[in-house]
């Protein structure tokens, strides 16, 4: 860790970064995947065992978290990581693509976004200078700027009016975040699925200089080659000694082709909500714990993992667990998907190091079309 | 450990007595309280933390683990000690308790019972000597007698009833259950609130020469009074070297009070029914998490408590997590309230040593009497 916030890079591989991010709570280990905790909980998960898994950093939903608890409160209880016993890096959105994509009777003008609660129709005012407010509120150490967000396909004119206005309001949110030096406020590259709306919004943050820089409306309904595309010309325009996000992405598979164009941040739900849900990412693939096939198996899920859920436990168990709808099928599968998480960010690292990213890539890629163990 | 089921009793206090049951899985310290596994998971918690807190023991619950995965399949998959990760002792129900608050369409002869699966309809049988094979193919190592629990208020005459069948019954499972040294089959003291009745019971199971001897029927819509009259008439009758489990009993006061009245096992889903529900069971009695008053409160539960769910975690992110219904907050309460429970019952022992039980169930019941901390 450092007193001021900072990013090196320790080495590369082709367009693949393996690199540093420190500041006074820790050393973030890049690329990252950072755990999603929403409400300040990664669902059905003990923050020891999450910070055990390898996550250097998680996220924090600033739109969750100021609806409840609220901003105020958790300010008074000493910030989110004293509240929710994470005293490593924490990264909050702006609560902008939440308001967007959760909240009521939005309106948004220049100014901001005017809405009411999905919780209890209480209405809310969100600006780029309250977004920043409450992320300080919380004591996030990486704080995004408000943005807009578009869902994809949506008409050029939509695109761009939408990018233009998230430009404008980075420039409000790098003023009201001011000079902070343990901390950073990243801009976000809006742009929707044009080059050139990519490219200008790209360059126009850059020019302002700030400590890092995400890609976001990207993972929003378009095919993965039209976001591998975008990132093909975005990643060029920003600046090579900052680090770069790619907000709310994504499959393992995302990951891999992210990294290889040069993102060293990722953040998603996947794995916790696919826990949720009967499904466990391995090394093989992705495996439907819900399925018959299951039922009398008395294998692990990957006898060569060492996380113990995907260990120690037979999917025999984990099929009935799923099945009959008992919490800890979610917390075993939850823990599991985030250790392979975390496994394929350290090979990732591992591999750039190495200077065989390609092959290791290759490698893993293979592993996943090959598919689960044959039934029993 | 011992290789024979056995039973020693190391100290009494008045009638309160502190013993060991040994078998070739374990040793329970009584009194000893086991926390309830229904269908192959103390529901919330890892294994390894329910045997952290100092249980010897589980239960598990033949009726759900019969219709879902099936004894069969739980027999293949190495008994339910290797399927769910809990090598120490089991003790399961007969599953007739749930056969008669659970399932459909069920009829009762003096064979057994016949009746349809609350999850899908199937239909399925239940004798004597069916439930005892059932509790065999999972490996149970304290084995429970079929009987039919009357729910109170009930007529004499049907008390009366169900009481002479479930003798009959107990016969039937001792012949099952025939020789197994390392194992026990419990008979069940029936009776309702009949006085006569519970004697008559226990007299005859006392006349079987079995194990060890639970006391069913209780704690099933009567007030605390008739409960405990009903043990002040029943242990007395009960061999003094057998020990004695008072099935689905209860609150942390109901156990000081059969405690003392000669009880040996408990076993409630009070602790983890209750943490999934927003309340925690401290020493200062029951905490309603839900509760407005904690929402700014950054104390924890139990500063003075060992476990990490009372000790280190704010009221404040509690009600939050419990108000969000967020998995976590079962799980701590759940973690909390087991705990307790655990803690609770290891005071019972420790004061039955020293040779003041008494003094130690009065101060006990102070503190819960005295409330939770002023809210801030």
């Amino acid at each position: 860790m450092t007193a001021e916030f900072s990013f090196k890079i320790l080495a590369t591989d082709g367009k693949a970064r393996r690199g540093e991010v420190s500041m006074p709570r820790g050393t973030i280990r890049t690329p990252a995947f950072m755990p999603v905790g929403t409400g300040g909980t990664v669902k059905t998960m003990y923050m020891d065992q999450v910070r055990e898994l390898g996550a250097d950093i998680i996220l924090g939903n600033t739109y969750h978290l100021m609806l409840r608890p609220g901003a105020e409160r958790v300010a008074k209880l000493g910030g989110l990581h004293e509240f929710a016993r994470w005293p490593w890096p924490i990264l909050t959105d702006s609560g902008g693509f939440q308001v967007m994509s959760l909240s009521k009777l939005r309106k948004l003008t220049e100014k901001g976004v005017t809405f009411r609660s999905h919780i209890d129709g209480a209405p809310y005012e969100m600006t780029p200078e309250r977004s920043i407010e409450i992320q300080g509120l919380l004591d996030s150490d990486i704080q995004m700027q408000l943005d807009e967000c578009t869902a994809l396909p949506a008409p050029r004119k939509e695109i761009e009016r939408a990018m233009d206005l998230s430009l404008r309001w980075a420039e409000r949110c790098k003023a009201a975040f001011g000079d902070q030096p343990g901390k950073a406020m990243f801009g976000i590259v809006q742009g929707g699925d044009a080059a050139d709306l990519r490219v200008r919004s790209a360059q126009a943050l850059a020019a302002m200089g700030l400590k890092g820089y995400a890609v976001g409306g990207l993972a929003v309904g378009e095919p993965q080659a039209v976001m591998l595309d975008m990132l093909d010309v975005t990643c060029p325009e920003l600046p090579a000694d900052k680090p770069r996000y790619l907000m709310g992405v994504g499959t393992p598979d995302d990951i891999l082709k992210s990294v290889a164009r040069g993102i060293d941040m990722f953040d998603c739900v996947m794995p916790t909500r696919a826990g949720r849900h009967g499904l466990a990412y391995t090394r093989r693939g992705k495996v439907n714990l819900r399925n018959a096939r299951h039922a009398d198996d008395h294998r692990p899920l990957d006898e060569e993992s060492d996380c113990p859920a995907a260990r120690d436990y037979s999917r025999a168990y984990l099929h009935h667990l799923v099945r009959s709808q008992e919490a800890l099928g979610a917390m075993l599968l939850t823990w599991n998907n985030l250790s392979y998480y975390q496994k394929l960010m350290q090979d990732i690292r591992a591999s750039i190091e190495a200077g065989n990213f390609a092959e290791s890539a290759a490698e893993i890629s293979e592993g996943w079309a090959r598919g689960d163990i044959p039934a029993l």
